[in-house]
C-alpha cells in the first residue's frame, strides 16, 4: 500500500476529457434541481469545485452553450432509454422502455420539466430541436417494435401522440408528487397504448392488421391479455351484447 | 338616400372600443398567419390601415402587449369552444366541443402552432399561463360531462392527458397538411377518450364507477357502442374467449 497524501490538492489534475465530463455532471445535477434561469456560472464552478475561468476555458459560449451541451448529453442519456432488442412479447420491451423513460425522469425532475415545460430564458430554438430529435427517437424506436416496415399515417400518429401523452403524464405525475407509483404509471401507460391501438384498429385496416401480429407475439397472461379480460364486460354491455 | 362621399378618408374616426377591436383583429390574423417574431409592429399597423403612432397609442407595451392582449382574446375565444350544455350523451357533448376546437385550430393555425410549440422570442411566462388556463378551463369542462362531482385523481389524470394528447394530435394534423380529415380526426380522439377510459376504469374503482353511469346515457349505436362493438372480437381473441 501506498502512504496517502494528507489533504487533496484545491485543483487536481484531471485529463481534458475528465474535467470536460465532471463539469458537465456537475451542470447537469444543477439543472436537474433548478431552473436553467436560476443556475449561473458560479453555481456550476462551485458544484465543481474550480474557478469560474476554468468553467470558461471549456465551455468559451459561457452558461448558453454549458446549457445546451448539458441538455445534448441528457437527450442523449434518454435515447438510451428507448433501445430494447426486436425479441419477446411488444408489450413487455414497451414497459421495459417505460421503466427506464421514468428513471430518467425521477432523476432530473426539474431540468425535465423546464425543458418540457417550455418557456424558460435559457431555451432557443437549438434546445427545442434537440427535445424534438429524442421524441423523433423515440417514435422510431417504438414503431419499430409496433408497426414494422413502412407503418401507415394513422399508427405513425398514434406513436406521436402517445408520446405526448406520456410526457404529459410524467409531469403531471412530478407535480403530483410522484403519485402513482412508477410501477403503477407504467402500467396505466402501458395500458393507453393498448387499447388506443384498438381503438384505431377498429378504423383503420393497417393498423388492424399490425395488431394481429402483434397479439399473436403476447402471453396469453400478458399486459394485452389482462387489460381485453378486464375490458370485456363493459364492452360486451356497451355493445349491446351483455 | 343621402349623397355619398367621393371617397373615405384615410383614417376613419372609430370610437376608442372599436379601434382597439380593429386592431387586435388584425395582429391576430397576422399572429395566425406567422411565428410571433416574424410579426412587427409596422406590419400591425399596416394590416389596419393606421400609422405605427396609433398602434403604440393603444398598446403602449409594444408588440409584448399586443402579442399578450391577441393572445388573452384568443385564449377566450377558445375557452368557448368548451361550453356544452350538460345533456344529452356526453360523447356527444364531447364531439361537439372537439368540432368547435378544430375549427379554431384550423382558423388560427401559425399562431396555434407556435403558441403550443413555445420556444417563441415572444414567449413569456404571461403567456404560458394563458395557456395553462386555457388547458385548465378546458379539463374543468371535460370533467363535467364526464365525472361530475370530485372525480378522482386518476380520472383527472386521465383527462389532463388526453387533452395533451388532443393538443399533439392537433399539431401533427396541421403539420401533415389537415390529414386526416377534421371529422374523421375528431371520431379517433373520441375513440381514444373513451378506450382510454374503459382502460382506466379496468384499474380504478372510482372511474369504474363513473363510467357506468355515463354508458346508462349513450345510445346503443353512439360512438361508445359503436367502438364496443368493433373491439368485441379482438378483445374476446386476446382475452383467450374468442
Amino acid at each position: 500500500m501506498t502512504s496517502r497524501t494528507p489533504a487533496a490538492p484545491a485543483y487536481r489534475r484531471m485529463s481534458v476529457e475528465d474535467r470536460r465530463s465532471q463539469l458537465l455532471t456537475s451542470a447537469l445535477t444543477l439543472f436537474a434541481q433548478r431552473a436553467p434561469e436560476d443556475v449561473s456560472l458560479d453555481d456550476v464552478a462551485e458544484a465543481a469545485g474550480v474557478s469560474r475561468p476554468l468553467v470558461y476555458r471549456y465551455f468559451p459560449g459561457g452558461k448558453q452553450q454549458l446549457y445546451e451541451t448539458a441538455l445534448r448529453s441528457a437527450a442523449d442519456e434518454l435515447e438510451l432509454c428507448f433501445a430494447e432488442p426486436e425479441s419477446g412479447p411488444p408489450t413487455e420491451r414497451i414497459s421495459r422502455m417505460l421503466d427506464r423513460y421514468l428513471v430518467f425522469v425521477d432523476g432530473h425532475a426539474t431540468g425535465f420539466s423546464a425543458l418540457l415545460r417550455g418557456g424558460s430564458v435559457a431555451e432557443t430554438s437549438r434546445t427545442t430541436s434537440i427535445v424534438d430529435e429524442v421524441r423523433r427517437a423515440a417514435a422510431e424506436q417504438i414503431l419499430v417494435h409496433l408497426g414494422g416496415d413502412r407503418p401507415g399515417l394513422r399508427l405513425r400518429m398514434l406513436v406521436r401522440v402517445w408520446i405526448a401523452a406520456v410526457e404529459a403524464a410524467s409531469l403531471i405525475w412530478l407535480d403530483e408528487g410522484r403519485r402513482p407509483a412508477a410501477p403503477e404509471l407504467r402500467d396505466w401507460l402501458l395500458d393507453q397504448l393498448i387499447a388506443t391501438l384498438a381503438a384505431t384498429a377498429a378504423g383503420d385496416p393497417d393498423t388492424a392488421g399490425r395488431l394481429d401480429a402483434l397479439l399473436l407475439l403476447e402471453h396469453p397472461d400478458g399486459p394485452a391479455g389482462r387489460l381485453a379480460h378486464a375490458l370485456l364486460p363493459t364492452a360486451r354491455r356497451t355493445a349491446g351484447q351483455g
